[in-house]
């Protein structure tokens, strides 16, 4: 197996991380825009005859769409044994159903997208609705890495008695797989509805762990709302500013700022996507996935 | 035949234009960026057992391309009897070869990017180097328009006793064809090589062409750059200022500013591309060209 990591434009740290993890080269790759928008790309390493692992960094992803296929079009042509696609944030996850007539199923047409031109795809915790499971969507093989296991590594090393804590009940599996990594306990906040327009949020059962720090873990940050809004609960529930911690560090413009002010001890995330809370590697977990695949493929 | 022209996001005026030019009806396409930069995209018009027209204004083509399959997807979904594509402006026309080792060659890429989705393709003068033909390319029926009739018809009722001057040896054949096209005559400026790096342009015969306004025509105004030399050139040599004709109005951002400080009279495009110089409508050639792929479509 010669592997050889591919970054594309944007995921250069990731690439350098993941090849680290994989002990395989880092390849180049030279990229730049026409005044028309155009991309230029140049493979400038050697690909021949190497089992190609592209990484992509996938937020905002349409303007990086083409320059996928140019880069698997280009090692392909080169020489390239296999092209594969190490995608950590993998967009295009919400619209994967018809919710009003005429609404394009964009996860559908994505998967396609990549399916035809990646061997395959590894990816960090899909944000998967509907469907069960990507093999539904992508026709090419999938690993969906967890999360859950880097996670528990830095909060059970760098957080002191954690409670680790779900903002809703669609966050529970998240919680609950991480605290048993861990040995610690998990609560979810509750959603109580007063009437038509009131929802209190409800912290169960926290006095009991008033002497441990709060832990809120969610997926995706993105606005934060969800997440302020829990913090503050946590705040005046433990009486202590909680650890926040997101997988995917999508952040909007002001998100940052929404957490911080909603009095956030720490916010950090994995390194799925790059942003300056990045402190959870999974690059590490990506690159068992990424070896599985080969040897499956290699197997077969 | 039931045509519906539908407008990719940005190409609005285009299928507007396009729609009156075929008198078919003009569908509506709602669409929206999510935070984290995926597209939402919906037919808000039936498109069942309807050929459909896609019209796209493909520069900066990158952000676009996904939405392009969004689109032909969807509506091929919903019972579209074909899908095809109007690019006025094809982009990706430059790199056809590759010129320096593992460079993407990225004209082959995207013109099958869009072969797999689009049933035909309708384009206007695309800027054709070592390619002879689109079809060597794009593996779906593809007219090329050419922008000539239109703009001698535009320069033969809005100019005074033309004389139609190319600013290069490539533009040749454009400013003959437009010039034939008027009954007026054409130059074409040369290039004078005055040592290793002194290059004179000259205007050849001009003197005899002095009671004629100049018309400048090139086939992509960019940066402008060359237009300008051409501008200042033409007004030396005339003693008059030159009207500038582009087919497409790819214009950089200062690229405006550098013809108008170059003297040009007026600054006027074909409306592949919307921009405030767009004088020429090529949509009525355009709107021929659909027609007949269509119906060398049903005789087939």
């Amino acid at each position: 197996m010669t592997l050889l990591v591919l970054p594309a434009p944007g995921a250069e740290a990731a690439a350098a991380g993941l090849a680290g993890h994989l002990q395989a080269p880092l390849g180049a790759v030279e990229s730049r825009r026409f005044p028309d928008g155009e991309s230029y790309l140049r493979l400038a390493s050697e690909v021949r005859d190497a089992d190609v692992v592209v990484v992509a960094s996938l937020r905002d992803p349409d303007p990086q769409a083409l320059g996928l296929w140019y880069l698997a079009d280009t090692a392909r042509e080169l020489g390239a044994r296999s092209v594969g696609l190490v995608a950590p944030y993998l967009p295009y996850m919400r619209q994967d159903r018809r919710f009003h007539p005429g609404e394009a199923i964009t996860s559908r047409t994505f998967a396609e997208f990549i399916s035809q031109r990646f061997d395959w795809l590894v990816t960090v915790d899909p944000h998967l609705h509907r469907i069960a499971s990507l093999a539904e969507i992508y026709r090419v093989p999938v690993r969906a890495i967890a999360s859950a296991p880097a996670i528990a590594r830095w909060v059970g090393t760098q957080v002191n008695r954690p409670v680790i804590v779900g903002p809703d009940s669609e966050s529970e599996q998240w919680a609950r797989d991480v605290a048993d990594r861990i040995g610690c306990p998990a609560i979810v906040l509750e959603k109580k509805r007063l009437g038509d327009r009131s929802v209190e949020i409800s912290v169960p059962a926290a006095e009991a762990y008033a002497d441990r720090t709060p832990v809120l873990i969610d997926d995706i940050i993105s606005s934060a709302r969800t997440m302020a809004v829990a913090v503050r609960q946590v705040r005046s529930a433990f009486g202590s500013a909680p650890v926040c911690v997101g997988v995917h560090a999508v952040f909007a413009p002001d998100a940052l700022q929404v957490l911080q002010q909603a009095g956030a001890a720490r916010i950090v995330t994995c390194n799925t996507l790059p942003h300056e809370t990045n402190a959870i590697d999974v690059l590490e977990d990506v690159a068992a996935g990424v070896r599985a695949l080969q040897e499956g493929a290699r197997g077969a």
